[in-house]
C-alpha cells in the first residue's frame, strides 16, 4: 500500500495522497497548513474485476462494458452521501471530517488499471476479441459542503479545482495505456446524476474517444486549408459577430457556438493557445473562476432555476494532435424551457444529426440579459 | 393544391393521396376497397418556414436548427390527439374518421422542400454561411386505434406499415435534394415523445447524416480487407455466437448486438442484402410482421412493462455505397432496470465513448427468458 505523500502545486495548494482501506488512493488539495492523516477506517474490501473494450465494427468505435458498476449506489439520502467528509459513525469516501478539494479513484470504475503488458488492439476490425478496459475513473469532489453547486462557490475554491484539473490531466497523461484525459462534471437528476453533492469525475481512456477522433480530423483540416488552428478561426468568427458572447476576460471567452446543438450551450476557451489543462499558465488558470462562475450563473438564471448540464472538458489527445487541438470546457444542457426538456432521439441517437429547436442568437440574448 | 390520386402498391395495399388544408398531403394506405373523399375541414394555415442549416466546423457536422418547432403539441390530452381520426367537431390531422395506415407531411418539419436553385454546399467548412434545411418529415400514424403500441398491432397491420414505410423510402428517394432516407419511432416519454398515439417518423436529409457515414465508412473499409459485405459478417458472428439472437426465421434474423450501447438493443436485419427498404423483396417483408412483433413482445416482456425505445431503420444513403450497406432495424432501449435509465451523460455525449452497465449475453437471455 503506498505511503503517505505530499507534492506543492500551484497557487499555494498542497496535495496530500493517502491510501484508501480498499488499495485505492485519495488525494487531499489544500492551501494552508493542513495535515491529512486520518485513516479509512472502512473494512478492507476487495476492488471489482476490470471491465472489457468490444469493438463495435459497425460504427469502428471501441464500447466499454462495466457489468459491475450496474449495482453502484443512486441518490442516496444525503445522511448517506458518500462524497461529503466523514463525521461520526458513517464512514464516507472521504475520511478526514473536512476537506477542501479531493480526487479519489472511482469504486465502480469504467476504466480500470490493465495488467503490465495490456497494449490497444492495432487495426482493430470485427474479428478482433474484447481486451480489458484500461484506463482510470477519478472522482472530484469540489467542495465538502452537500448543498451547492460548482457555481455557487467562491472564487478561490473554483481556482483549487482548477488546480486540481490541471494536476490531474499533468499526472494521468504520464500513464503509458492512457490517450486521452477528459474531466468533466454531469450535473441535476435529468442527466443522471446518482449523487447529488457537488462533483465531477476524470475519465481518462486508452484510445482516443470517438468524438475527440473527429474534432481532430476537423482542426487537421482545417489547418491543411488554412494553415491556422480551428479554434483560433471559431473565436475569431465569434468576436466578429460579437451577438453570441456571454462573457470574456483578458484570458477566456465564452460563447454559445454557431452551430449549437442543445438548446442551452456555451463554449468557454482561452484565447492563447494550449492543448491541455496541464499546459495553461497560472495566469491564464487565475482568470478562469471569475468567467467560470459568470457563465454557470447566468445559466441557472435563465429560467430562475438550476439547469441540468454536462461540462466537459475537451483537451488535445495525450500524444497527438497537441499543436492543432486547443482545450476549451463545453457546457450543454438539455433543458429547453421551464419543464421542457429536448431528448436525443431518432435523430441525433441514430444518425447524429442534431435537431435545434432554439437559435444560438436567442439562448445567448437570455442569458446575457441575466442580472446576477 | 394536387388532386386525389390512387397508387397500388404490393400486399393488396393501395395508396390514396389527398391535399390537406395547408397545402400538405395526407396519404392513406389501404387494404380492401376504402374510398377516401374525407376533405379537411380547418381553415387555410400558412406552414411555417424552412429552418437553417448551419456547419458545425469543429467536428464538421451540418446541424439543423428549426426554431418554428418549439411551439409545437405536448403530450395533449387523448380527446384532443392531432393523429385520432376526426370525429365530431374536433378536427385533427386525418379527416376522414377511420384510417388504416396513414402518412402526412410534419406539420412541424425540421426539414422541407427547397427552392428549385438549392444545392448543398460542398466542401463546407467554418466560413460556410447558413443554408436553407432542405428535406422532408413526415408523420406515419401505424393505427387509428390512440391506445396501444406497433408491437400489439396485428400482423396484417404491421405488414401494412411495411408497406408505407418501402413507399415512402421509395418516393422521397426520388428528390434530388435527398441523400438519405430514415423511418423511426420514438416511443415513450423517456426519449420525449410529445405525442402518445402509435406512430412513427420519416427524416429524409439533404446529407448523409454523421452516423450514416461513419457506418458507411466501416463498410468500405472492411470490404477493402475482406471482399465481404460488413453485414454479412456480422450476421455470421451472431449466428456462430448464438447466445445473442433473439429470434430469427427464414427471411430475418434478431439479436443484441455484440458491441451492444444500450441496455437493451436489438438489431433485426434480413438475411440477405438489400441497401434499402425500397430493394427488399415481397416475400421478406411478408417475414417482416412475425419477427417485429417477437422482438417488441419479449422487449416488453423483460419488466412485465411497456419499454421506451427509439427504432431505426438504418439505409444505405440513396445514391452511394448501395452495394456494401444494408438495410437494418436498430432497436435501442435506454431503461436498464425497473425505474432506471441510462443517461448519455459526459462520456456518452461529449466524447461520444459509450459505457454499458450490462453484458450483452445476459440482456439477451433475459429477453430469451420471457414467454410469450
Amino acid at each position: 500500500m503506498p505511503a503517505k505523500s505530499t507534492t506543492p502545486l500551484s497557487a499555494g495548494v498542497i496535495r496530500t495522497d493517502l491510501p484508501m482501506a480498499d488499495g485505492r488512493t485519495i488525494r487531499y488539495y489544500d492551501i494552508g497548513t493542513v495535515d491529512r492523516t486520518a485513516a479509512d477506517q472502512r473494512p478492507i474490501e476487495a476492488q471489482p474485476g476490470i471491465g472489457e473494450l468490444r469493438f463495435d465494427p459497425l460504427v469502428n468505435e471501441w464500447v466499454a462494458v462495466a457489468s459491475h458498476r450496474q449495482g453502484r449506489v443512486f441518490l442516496p439520502p444525503k445522511e448517506l452521501c458518500p462524497l461529503c467528509p466523514t463525521r461520526g459513525d458513517l464512514a464516507s469516501e472521504i475520511p478526514d471530517s473536512s476537506y477542501q478539494v479531493v480526487v479519489f479513484d472511482n469504486r465502480s470504475p469504467s476504466f480500470t488499471e490493465p495488467s503490465a503488458d495490456w497494449a490497444l488492439t492495432e487495426h482493430p476490425d470485427l474479428f478482433t476479441p474484447d481486451i480489458d478496459a484500461a484506463g482510470k475513473c477519478e472522482v472530484i469532489c469540489y467542495t465538502d459542503q452537500h448543498e451547492g453547486s460548482f457555481g455557487e462557490l467562491p472564487l478561490s475554491q473554483i481556482r483549487m479545482v482548477m488546480e486540481a484539473w490541471r494536476d490531474r490531466t499533468r499526472e494521468i497523461s504520464q500513464l503509458p495505456y492512457i490517450s486521452y484525459v477528459f474531466p468533466f462534471e454531469n450535473r441535476g437528476e435529468e442527466v443522471g446524476v446518482t449523487l447529488n453533492h457537488p462533483h465531477g469525475q476524470v475519465y481518462a481512456y486508452p484510445f482516443i474517444p470517438p468524438r475527440a477522433t473527429k474534432m481532430m480530423e476537423a482542426a487537421v483540416l482545417h489547418h491543411a486549408k488554412t494553415g491556422r488552428t480551428l479554434m483560433e478561426d471559431v473565436i475569431a468568427r465569434e468576436v466578429k459577430d460579437e451577438v453570441r458572447i456571454i462573457a470574456q476576460n483578458n484570458h477566456w471567452i465564452a460563447f454559445v457556438p454557431y452551430a449549437a446543438r442543445y438548446p442551452f450551450e456555451i463554449h468557454v476557451a482561452p484565447k492563447a493557445h494550449f492543448a491541455d489543462l496541464a499546459e495553461i499558465s497560472d495566469e491564464v488558470a487565475d482568470a478562469f473562476p471569475s468567467i467560470a462562475k459568470e457563465v454557470l450563473l447566468r445559466l441557472d438564471g435563465v429560467f430562475g432555476e438550476s439547469m441540468a448540464y454536462i461540462a466537459a472538458w475537451h483537451q488535445a489527445p495525450v500524444r497527438e494532435g497537441r499543436d492543432l487541438m486547443r482545450v476549451h470546457w463545453q457546457i450543454t444542457s438539455v433543458r429547453r424551457a421551464p419543464g421542457k426538456l429536448k431528448y436525443l432521439a431518432g435523430s441525433e441517437s441514430a444518425m447524429g444529426a442534431f435537431i435545434m429547436d432554439l437559435e444560438p442568437e436567442q439562448s445567448a440574448a437570455q442569458m446575457r440579459a441575466v442580472q446576477l
